[in-house]
């Protein structure tokens, strides 16, 4: 059972999780690099405390790294030696970078008690004064393991997850999340600002601005938001990013040729071949009825059986230990083929 | 004065239009493909009539080709003959690519009676069932005009545009228009589609598709409408379209080679090279306000003028014939210098 949780960082993710937990019925111990958050937060019935040592000393079950990227090594440095005091302290983390956390944290000598997570909740503000626990109505979570995550405490971190948040998730390896990631966001991002940069550099862009409607809106907003942050993000999965941006590179010439071809039939294949997500988004804005299953989870190899579970679609709402048999509930989502 | 119109295609293009007309006091004689919205659209106050001659021997002012594209040169071609009776009457359309309409015309030889006309307008239904005189609330509109364009009938669109209709407008030449369409419009339709190709082609894309966010679904709501309607649009602009394409292959080439080399000031330079358009956009959402002056129309050389106008942001809101003077009333909007 998971009752105590210690969050660092009071920003719109630390401070939204922090308020959901406290209405939840959670305790929550919380620490924020500057107490000007502290006031408010304790009038929200949060526990804020002055130092990590305090933090630690006060034994949460888990311990929500919330922090910005950016200040993790600090932070984890600070924490090695008070949490090998207190090996039972679990810590996790809200990044959205896996694979680069993950080195940090075996940098300070933490991989024990570390299991990842990465919660798809956000907006374009920041700060404990947008912080809101509505942020995870409905959120889902990816939370990464590898060979040596402990089950106990991943299965803490699930339980956190779909009990005391009341959230879904999908367990993933480092690697595959932030592929995923690329793929979804940090490479669109870039491809986002490519677009606004092109239309800077069109000697018509005032005409070309006024021309403007509802599919050049959508397709640049994410250029607008502060692309510093953007640029950190990006920078961080810069591999996979890379690899997904020669990838598009790669289909956008081979477009044009076929426009300067004109080559009919392959013209025809590039506005067919995104028909398996156009049905996917069908079914889900149909609002699919979602089946629901138990699964079995495997003693050894449940990483990749959890794993193997996402990839069909499914999405898990609890975890079970009844008698001798670990289980899961999921649902299956739509899914493409 | 503007006061009888004729309109060839109620589909929602051409039915909003009709509707708003009738509601702001104008006649409004309509003829469609097919009979079937007549009963709602006489209802309204639309006079319908079964044929394209009927149409024309109700000489209005001004004939508006709302029918799709494809339905072009059979339509011109029947209505030639009878233009040639009436060569009165003006002749403008609503098509989104510009130069590929004007072709048509003059291959019809109706280029002595025709200006070009764009309105921003839309949604992603289609038909007289959606037609909407709200549609057209706050629309820009783009008159396209040539070397051979007729001041008096293109005088005749900008009245029935800012005046009847209520819109306002800017007037550039076909291939402005076109190259700012597929600028803001037709090639980010194809980079939507390549996103999510690449997403389908994504070996983990189920797991992909679960993490999307607001980015991503912004990104690729294009993507999911009609994609034979988006193919037709980038098929009748494919020579702008397909220059665009290439230009974006190589930003994303670029900067997946920056990643690559780690090189963090052509990084930076990426990041930064939109913020024009972001300070466009916040003075735009910050409802800067657009000062209102007085433009002269030169007698010679109109069209140029007024192209420039549209360079600089300007919109015209009225077209005035005040003693031997032609002025407009611009508006000047938020502008990237």
């Amino acid at each position: 059972m998971v009752s105590n949780i210690g969050i660092i960082g009071l920003g719109l993710i630390g401070g939204s999780l922090a308020r959901r937990l406290v209405d939840r019925g959670v305790n929550v111990v919380a620490w924020n690099h500057r107490p000007h958050p502290y006031a408010q937060a304790e009038a929200d019935g949060i526990r804020c405390v002055p130092s990590l040592a305090q933090l630690v000393a006060a034994e949460p079950d888990i311990i929500v790294l919330c922090n910005p990227l950016k200040a993790m090594p600090a932070i984890l440095g600070a924490l090695q030696p008070l949490l090998d005091a207190h090996p039972d302290i679990t810590l996790t983390d809200v990044g959205s970078v896996k694979g680069m956390v993950r080195q940090q944290i075996e940098e300070a000598g933490l991989s024990e008690q570390y299991v990842g997570a990465h919660p798809m909740a956000g907006n374009e503000h920041s700060g404990w004064q947008a912080a809101d626990p509505h942020l995870y109505d409905g959120a889902l979570w990816a939370i990464t393991v590898d060979e040596r995550t402990d089950y106990v405490r991943f299965a803490a971190v699930a339980q956190l997850i779909c009990g005391a948040i009341g959230n879904r998730l999908i367990v993933v390896d480092d690697d595959s999340h932030d592929k995923a990631a690329a793929m979804i966001s940090h490479m669109p991002h870039a491809v986002s600002t490519a677009l606004i940069n092109e239309l800077v550099a069109n000697p018509d862009r005032n005409i070309a601005a006024a021309l403007a409607a509802g599919s050049w809106r959508d397709m640049t907003r994410v250029a607008l938001t502060d692309p510093e942050r953007t640029r950190a993000m990006i920078e961080e999965d810069a591999v996979n990013v890379e690899e997904l941006l020669r990838h598009m590179a790669a289909r956008l010439t081979d477009i044009a040729d076929h426009l300067h071809d004109g080559n009919e039939r392959a013209i025809g294949e590039f506005f067919a071949a995104g028909d398996p997500f156009r049905a996917y988004k069908a079914a889900v804005n149909a609002g699919a009825e979602a089946s629901r299953h138990t699964m079995l989870i495997p003693e050894h190899g449940w990483q990749q059986a959890l794993l193997e579970s996402a990839r069909r679609g499914e999405a898990i709402i609890a975890l079970n230990a009844a008698g001798s048999e670990r289980t899961a509930t999921v649902v299956q989502q739509p899914a493409m083929r």
